[in-house]
C-alpha cells in the first residue's frame, strides 16, 4: 500500500470529489482525508490522502481526469505534524500544560518522534463539553489534558464518552467532577503536560494503565 | 446554504466516499472536509462538513443511502476551534509564545472570539521547512510564528512561499534570514505570540499592515 498525500487543482464546482472518488474507489484506494485548501471562483485546491495499492497508476489516472488541471505531491499531516496532544480550559492554566508538554515534546521529536500540542482557552460548561467531544473526532489526537479549577457536569459526561472511544484524558486536580472522570489527575500542570506526552511517545517508556497510583 | 458537519456511520471498503459524494453532488452540495475517524473492519466512521442549500433533504437521502448506516449531526471545527495561530521551533522559545498567543486568545474567546493556539518543536531546516510549508494546508490556520535562534537557507524559501498563499508569518528577532522574509519581527516571544492572535482576532484593533515599524 501507498499512503499518498496529493494537492490537486480542479476547475471549482460540486461533483468536482465526486469524479475524483470515482477515480480512487476504481484503483482500490482509500481517502483517509480530503479538505479544501483554496476555493475561488475558477479553481479550486485541494487535499487528498489516499492509501492504494499502485500509487503510479492511480496518479496517471488523477492526471487524466477531466477537473483536475495539476497534481502536487506533499508530506502528510501525519508525516509533519505526527500525534497531537490536546490542550483546553483555562488561559492560565492551559499556558502552563503547554510549557511541559512542548518541552517534553520537543525531546522526543529530536529523538525521532513526531508530537504536536494544540490548545484552546475556553470558558463555560457548554463551550467545554462541546470541544471535548470534538476532539474525539480531530485527526491524530491521542490525548486531551483538561486544564482548569472547575469543571464537571455536561463536561464529565463529554469526558467519560470520549474515553470510551479510546482517548485518554488527563485531569489537573481541580473541584468539580472531571478528575473522577479521568484517566490520571496531575496537580502540577507542567508535569501534566510532560506526562501527557509520555503517555503517547514511543520513545519513553510510560504507560498510564501501569501506574500503581491515579492521582499525582 | 446550511452548513452541516455530520458523522456517517458506514460500512468499510473502497467506493463508500464516492457513494456519499455521489448523494452530495446530486444535491447541489460542496463537501468542504472529510476524514475517517475511526476504521474498523466491518464499519467506519466519517466526519464530514458539507455546505448544502437545503440540509434536510440531504440528510433524508443520505439516510437511504446503501452504504449509511448511521447518521450524527455534530458541530463545525471552524464553530468548535476556530481560526488557529502556529507556532514551530525550538521547544524553549515555542512554549513562551505559546504562553502570550494562549493567555491573549483567552481575553479574545470570552468575548465571542474562536481562537486555537496549535504547536509544534521541531529540529533542523529540513523539518521546519517541510512544516512551514504544510501550515499553507492545514484547514483554518491563519497565522505562523516561527519561534528560535537561527532560522534560514529552505526555510526562509517556504516562508516566502507561504507569504505568497496568503499566511501572514511573525518570526522572532533571530539569526538568520527568516525574519528579513516575515511580515512582522518581534523580540520578546511573549508579545510575539500576543501579536499574533490580535492579528487575527476579529475583536482586536490590530493589523500588522498599518503598523509603522516591521520589527519590534
Amino acid at each position: 500500500m501507498s499512503q499518498l498525500a496529493l494537492v490537486l487543482t480542479t476547475r471549482s464546482g460540486p461533483g468536482v470529489l465526486h469524479e475524483v472518488s470515482g477515480v480512487i474507489a476504481a484503483h482500490q484506494g482509500d481517502i483517509t482525508t480530503f479538505t479544501i485548501v483554496d476555493h475561488g471562483e475558477a479553481q479550486t485546491r485541494l487535499l487528498l490522502e489516499v492509501s492504494v495499492p499502485d500509487g503510479e497508476s492511480l496518479l496517471a489516472a488523477l492526471e487524466a481526469a477531466g477537473s483536475v488541471k495539476a497534481i502536487e505531491r506533499v508530506a502528510t499531516f501525519q508525516h509533519v505534524f505526527g500525534k497531537r496532544v490536546i490542550i483546553m480550559g483555562g488561559g492560565a492554566q492551559v499556558g502552563q500544560v503547554a510549557i511541559g508538554a512542548i518541552a517534553e515534546a520537543d525531546r522526543h521529536n529530536i529523538r525521532g518522534e513526531k508530537i504536536s500540542v494544540d490548545t484552546i482557552p475556553l470558558v463555560g460548561e457548554q463551550p467545554l463539553a462541546e470541544a471535548v467531544r470534538a476532539v474525539s473526532r480531530l485527526p491524530r489526537a491521542r490525548v486531551l489534558v483538561l486544564a482548569g479549577s472547575l469543571m464537571g457536569g455536561e463536561i464529565e459526561k463529554a469526558v467519560r464518552e470520549v474515553r470510551a472511544q479510546g482517548l485518554t484524558v488527563i485531569s489537573l486536580n481541580m473541584a468539580g467532577s472531571v478528575p473522577d472522570a479521568s484517566d490520571l489527575v496531575v496537580t502540577d500542570p507542567v508535569q501534566a503536560g510532560v506526562m501527557a506526552v509520555m503517555a503517547i511517545a514511543d520513545t519513553a517508556r510510560f504507560r498510564i494503565d501501569r501506574l500503581s497510583k491515579r492521582v499525582f
